[in-house]
């Protein structure tokens, strides 16, 4: 419906500018001062509630909203200040990530353990009726406790208490190192400078009449460029086994054919938050948001195959233990594959209904 | 083109009688005897050539259709000696099948192994374009050596050592199964029988008039019965991940969830065999065939995965080669989900075009 302000030659475009943006940007400004003020009446970084989590949830979405309009419209702001604002919020909002991270992906994987083990389901979670179909919880309370564990078997068992301590141990370090960053001088100096962005946007001084049209259509064009660019065709047959071809590689390296698909993941949102400047009060393209959800759910299943490939190097552990997580690597490689098809599905659906 | 012979109800139909299984039973009986001779000339048992293991094939071949029709045409035919034909013919071809198995196993493994390992393809072996694409060699010559192992990690390399071994042993064991087999007085009496079948066919009395039809049709009534009772919609449905989900169950036994699809893969064999009795000449209907593979596939793909998770089991083996089988067995779990998937899309497309 708003393809219109992403096409420069249609006449018929309304003609979106700066104004729109300054709009934009104050509104996150204030999301994000709001979400500060939550998260530090919840606990801070000490909490670890709900409400808490919920803050920096709010928090990170408003920074990467903030840095991804400063960067597609750069053009539009004033540059010292530009370029200063951007590490700093990639900063915040990568540390406060971290350990929610690490969360998700210790959920993620204890409950492929008990999927593969042909567990009954959590009583609350999720129905594992298929990997396919069951992406982690957005929200990640770790229910497989020691006693739901009774009917893995002892490879499996092992393997869930391994990466519960090694990534129960990352998180706790993610919790500290966000706490640091929270109580010092960098992040207080970001803090003043989204105060100061809530209430006034350093607009270069011809923005308030550039129209953000062909902004927004190169951030497009970015993102299609590198969509082009992947292996769509193969990711489009099912079971093509590709995901898992560096399976045994002796790189010890992230599979580096996963690269690109997290490169266009981030080109996504960058696409999505410079729409959201052009249509705003419109509701957001659904089919964008499926293909975005593959993308997150390959990067969730791709890092959680490096975690248990990396668990199974810990010394001194059973065979036993190994061969589980073997299983475990294999099936969240699996899960990479799976979600490229889910995107390229979205994708194509995409293409052939908005050109 | 050859339907109309299995709807009874069709009144073009051209009847086919008793005397076209008589056929069909004297050709593959000669078929036998000229397998056995060939057997015997290149080595016998003892060979391992090439035509040896053509001339095997080519036996059980011969033993697989003659048991298939007194199967579905029992009632045209002597029953007491119908009844001790069959197990004599099912022994005979299990016995020679074992070794052939074993060997194309290891085969199916290895590759694995290489395509996991992102190892170069074979030179002159399949392009391991994709585990999906990739269906075993039809023959296993063993290509994968030691020197060729220099570009697996150390867990891959001793993972495919301990396999090498496994079923190199076990195929060594069913060699010799098979040397005593052929050599046995149970063998002679066998081939004896075929012998008199190739030119005498025990037929009840109104067996020449009795039309095979009925016969045939209760054949594929059988098949399409137990088709009817397999998950094929899950199965359709690209990265279910149906086929790993008792991946680390703690029961050893082979999957349960295989047995309806191996039981259906025997079906079709013996509908197919029903058809070739009634089509004479007519050339093999391609989804049929098609499905048949897939079905080959799916049964090989879980025998490897469940020699894998076997191998694992081997005492004192090191935490990396236990990896190496746990991400092995995965695949191979995922090409049984992928072979069911490949199953679903031929069936349908064949019950559409047919019915």
């Amino acid at each position: 419906m708003a393809q219109q302000h992403l096409d420069p030659t249609d006449p018929t475009a309304e003609v979106v500018t700066g104004d729109a943006l300054a709009g934009y940007l104050r509104t996150h400004a204030t999301e994000f001062l709001r979400a500060l003020r939550l998260h530090r009446e919840t606990g801070g970084a000490t909490g670890s509630g709900e409400e808490s989590v919920d803050a920096a949830r709010a928090l990170r979405r408003s920074a990467r909203r903030i840095s991804g309009s400063l960067h597609t419209y750069r053009p539009l702001l004033d540059p010292a200040w530009s370029e200063s604002m951007r590490p700093e919020l990639a900063w915040l909002s990568g540390t406060l990530a971290l350990e929610h991270a690490y969360e998700a992906r210790l959920e993620r994987l204890l409950q492929a353990l008990h999927r593969l083990s042909g567990a009954a389901a959590f009583p609350e979670q999720v129905t594992m009726s298929g990997g396919a179909a069951a992406a982690p919880p957005e929200r990640g309370n770790l229910t497989v406790g020691a006693a739901e564990r009774g009917n893995l078997t002892v490879g499996a068992a092992k393997a869930g208490a391994l990466l519960d301590r090694q990534l129960t141990l990352a998180r706790t370090r993610a919790h500290s190192t966000a706490l640091q960053a929270l109580g010092s001088s960098r992040f207080h100096a970001v803090a003043d400078k989204v105060a100061v962005l809530a209430s006034e946007v350093p607009l270069t001084p011809t923005a308030t009449t550039t129209d953000l049209g062909p902004l927004a259509g190169a951030a497009r064009e970015r993102l299609t460029d590198a969509i082009t660019a992947l292996p769509l065709l193969t990711a489009g047959h099912p079971y093509n086994a590709e995901a898992l071809i560096h399976g045994l590689s002796p790189d010890p390296s992230p599979h580096p054919q996963d690269g690109p698909w997290h490169q266009v993941r981030l080109l996504l949102r960058l696409h999505r938050y410079a729409r959201e400047v052009l249509d705003a009060g419109t509701p957001v393209d659904v089919r964008l948001l499926t293909a975005g959800q593959a993308l997150n759910r390959h990067r969730d299943a791709s890092e959680a195959a490096a975690a248990a490939a990396q668990a199974a190097r810990t010394p001194r552990i059973a065979p036993a233990t190994a061969y589980a997580l073997g299983v475990l690597h294999a099936d969240q490689r699996h899960e990479v594959e799976a979600a490229r098809f889910a995107f390229q599905r979205a994708w194509q659906r995409e293409a052939v209904e908005t050109v």
